[in-house]
């Protein structure tokens, strides 16, 4: 597992590419970003940056490098599949320079599973870019890979999130982000922005965010969530931001999980 | 609305960019991409890129600006709101070296709305890039607004899509994308790869796409997409489609809406 606490100050990056004509149509909504996001915080990695591109060579493959060399970890999502529109090997391949082959393992999977000689379209899922590591997939179909910096999983939820199991001890995290949530009833964010931005301003270290709701069974108002790396610290100022919050006439406040 | 039909060859196309920590982090599963994405298409706009990026304003500015120059039309979603966190209509500013000023007519809807001079956090929300155009909101709270080809909206899944209500009338689109879906039943992608690869190759002006499922009360299959800008030409390749997967022994094919 990560490397939790073993330095409070280094900031561990990932980025996740979605691939896949069907979540910029409009057909499907994704999800495996925000699965991904919930993983790599749990493992002490900070997720920057996502993008959303379509089944073309050329933008996954612009994507790709912009995002491995900037952020410590890129997970890309779909297109992983036989069929004439799954190219994300090939393009993770070209962006870094380097040939495909097809992998012994996979092919010696494939052979055991059918016990006959895999098809051409089975053979493209075989495809790994030379010195890639697969990455395990414990639901149906060939494994996912790993190269460089680079974690290439399926898009179907279900099997990606599998893969992830396969991708924890990989990650050299930071300190895990902890959060705690503060349920404000019956106060718009009108009200709430000014002892929040001294708060805020107060310590910079800290992020503070505010997430209103409106009508339903909870009336009005807002979630107020500080996320910091020092648990104590987070807790001494969700009590200073209480206090702040009392001192100007706000009552209505439900500490809150998540 | 849209000038749909009036020219199958131009393609008009859009990029969403959601801003917020809240993303991802994974405390917010975002559903305004979709939202956004099933909206354009409808007015004949292909959305073409999606990216997320954090309440930090170099990379919203960043972004923003990589994006506008890039697609006709470009959404953004989230930080409008009037506390500390909510940077977005700065960070807009910034990107098109604008000016911020309080709106007169949101000023004049908060006097009205509350009957007293807006305090400094609802101030904040007032604020527009000269030369803006406000897009209305139709729930709760401020307007959004549109300042050349960005529109900038709320993050509240509700309040963004009232707002969309006020963005049709301004999209100049093409020729809206018709999509045909095909079902196929108890045939792994695998199988259906080989037909599939030469129908697509015979109409590289149409997308295919292959999405599979697995387990579940359906079993197991791929649902096939075929995409286009002409309705007649969607509908023969589906024939000549269901016809090659026929002839390759696969026979369990239903069509399918959406």
């Amino acid at each position: 597992m990560s490397a939790s606490g073993e330095n409070a100050e280094k900031r561990v990056t990932a980025a996740v590419l979605v691939i896949g004509d069907e979540i910029l149509s409009g057909r499907t909504q994704d999800t495996n970003l925000n699965a991904i996001a919930k993983f790599v915080a749990a493992h002490g990695v900070d997720l920057a940056e996502a993008r959303v591109v379509p089944d073309v060579a050329a933008e996954i493959v612009a994507a790709l490098n912009a995002l491995r060399s900037r952020y410590d970890y890129v997970f890309t999502t779909g297109g992983i599949g036989p069929t004439h529109d799954d190219i994300t090997a090939d393009c993770v391949a070209a962006a870094f320079g380097l040939p495909l082959h097809e992998h012994p393992e996979i092919m010696a999977q494939m052979r055991a599973r059918w016990g006959e000689e895999p098809n051409a379209a089975r053979r493209r899922m075989a495809r790994v870019p030379e010195g890639g590591t697969l990455v395990k997939n414990p639901e149906t179909g060939p494994p996912g890979f790993q190269i460089g910096n680079v974690f290439v999983l399926a898009g179907v939820p279900r099997i990606m999130q599998g893969m992830l199991t396969d991708i924890g001890w990989r990650l050299q995290g930071g300190a895990v982000v902890v959060s705690k949530t503060l349920k404000v009833e019956g106060a718009g964010e009108s009200l709430i922005a000014g002892p929040l931005r001294a708060v805020a301003e107060a310590h910079p270290e800290l992020t503070l965010g505010s997430y209103p709701f409106f009508g339903g069974a909870d009336g009005y108002g807002s979630n107020l969530v500080i996320r910091g790396r020092d648990p104590a610290e987070v807790e001494r100022v969700m009590s200073e931001l209480i206090e702040a919050l009392r001192a100007a006439g706000i009552e209505r406040l439900t500490p809150v999980e998540a």
